[in-house]
């Protein structure tokens, strides 16, 4: 009997590679709510509880004041949020020391079995965008992640080596289509002239993701490990990428602190067995910095982060419980 | 008399701000050529004279061989280049001891007298870019550079924070408007409804970038703080983007190892003093990996970079001393 070869390699591979999309709308289902927690750590928001000694937002024990409140925070989320979603930015901003803390805090996130997605919005030409790949996106790099989030403006080929690592890592990609900030529109929404009257470059962008996402969908529940950033408060335009792109799922950053209620965050989510699925809402300030500035007590802080975060999964169960 | 405040503070400051245009653009009429040299140390390119006992790609002795080879290259460009410009993908992916590694090579460009424009291609909505810029736009930023590559996807409003570091403490910035890569054209190149006929998206960038763009303009030169990328393999773009752009520098791409000529390169130069002037023309592996891959003996290896380095400066100095 002649076997195809590409059946037996995958009957022969040790364990099936692991699919991003699949993976993350489980538990998303799983846990009956949406929520990315985003880990912004605004150096002048943290707590001082968390704080030792003497500091300064340039003082040397900054990065240790942010890995004690991310750890912390960490530590609440465990069994309570699939993903979290740590902003480079603000720990670049402490230089080496802080991609320190970086590395720390995420090894923690997936050791307490938080998934984690990176956002750091990296595009660049094909040799320099491996470069990228590989410090984040491979089971050996230094900082590995689940997911990451990628700006789309230097072309489909600079997005392959990502690619590449989500079929055979089964990581998670987003790419920016529609951003949730005020000036979005200078870029985003200039009107082209190909395509259907109307069309805009995040229109653009997103029909020509079409085809990754369609070949990066998962086995088991259809959802592509190629996703897509839309801001919660352009809500009409998700609905419009989600025609684009039935397959990809959303994060959807906007809401609480920036503006967005949860309904408008998941506008662009379609039915599923367990409610309204097909995005994450990510949500930072709003919860990571919910207590007063000036807590000093730990059960205080924890008390009100706790509410911060129960508002947010309440407020999101119910959005994707009801019926449209 | 009365004082207008404005002018006093003006008077009162220590020193006058640097102004990252006059600066740059000074040093280049005085060496006679734009060359930049990228700093993109590929992991397995270091030539092995810089790797100490066994090493490999992923092995912990990589940091100290990028570091050791990186130095002994700023020692080879000291007097010889105005501009280093490191790519920090290619230190991400070494983790945080990476970054250690960039923030010493960049400190040691910058005792050297050699001016640092950091490729990191960051871009991100305002409180975000915010930490990028006091990443490294700052005065006392933990790895501070002359100038850095932003991308300007998420609208103008995100150019913001960087553009007020330009303003303050004399930074450069270069957006990128037309990239080198041969899948540049995805979305740089959509015609755009608006504006005159056939423009691109890459021309309404470079057209939204204009009031800034004269805004930071140079009180010695007139060239402005606020630069372009237009890559050296579209030189017809690159005379398109200059009329959109009159002032604005030049980083272009593409020279050497990607394809382009020098006289390519300089498309987009016009009639300065000292020859044709208005532009850096970068170029990394044509130079950084010169030498034979497996080079063991360090005259040998200064031999071929010195003349690598040698023909880019001729190559360029020609191309920028001919009449248009």
């Amino acid at each position: 009997m002649i076997e195809c070869p590409r059946t037996r390699e995958v009957r022969l591979s040790d364990t099936p590679a692991p699919h991003f999309g699949d993976e993350l709308i489980t538990r998303l289902r799983d846990l009956g709510h949406p929520l990315c927690v985003g880990l912004d750590p605004h150096l002048n928001r943290v707590p001082p509880l968390f704080q030792r000694g003497d500091m300064s937002a340039s003082g040397s024990q900054t990065p240790d004041a942010v890995e004690a409140f991310l750890l912390a925070v960490l530590d609440r989320l465990q069994g309570r949020v699939a993903i979290v979603k740590p902003q480079i930015a603000f720990f670049e901003q402490l230089g080496w020391p802080g991609l320190r803390v970086l590395e720390r805090v995420m090894a923690r996130a997936r050791a307490l079995d938080i998934m984690v997605l990176l956002d750091a919005k990296r595009g660049d030409i094909g040799s320099t965008a491996d470069g990228y790949a590989r410090a984040y996106l491979e089971p050996d790099s230094p900082m590995p992640v689940d997911a990451i989030t990628l700006n789309p403006y230097l072309g489909l080929d600079t997005l392959e080596p990502f690619a590449a690592r989500a079929r055979d890592h089964g990581r998670g990609l987003f790419v920016l289509v529609k951003t949730s900030n005020p000036g979005s529109g200078d870029l985003q929404d200039l009107e082209v002239s190909k395509g259907e009257a109307g069309r805009k470059v995040y229109g653009a962008v997103a029909d020509s993701l079409a085809s990754l996402a369609a070949e990066l969908r998962g086995p088991a529940t259809g959802w592509s490990s190629l996703g897509v950033v839309v801001g919660a408060t352009y809500p009409g335009q998700a609905i419009e990428v989600r025609e684009r792109l039935p397959h990809s799922i959303f994060l959807v950053p906007g809401y609480g602190a920036q503006g967005a209620s949860a309904s408008e965050a998941t506008q662009g989510f379609v039915r599923g067995p367990k409610g309204l699925e097909g995005g994450l809402v990510a949500s930072s300030r709003g919860i990571l910095f919910a207590a007063d500035a000036h807590v000093s007590g730990a059960t205080a802080w924890e008390g009100a982060f706790d509410r911060a975060l129960e508002t947010a999964i309440q407020e999101l169960s119910e959005a994707v419980a009801r019926e449209r």
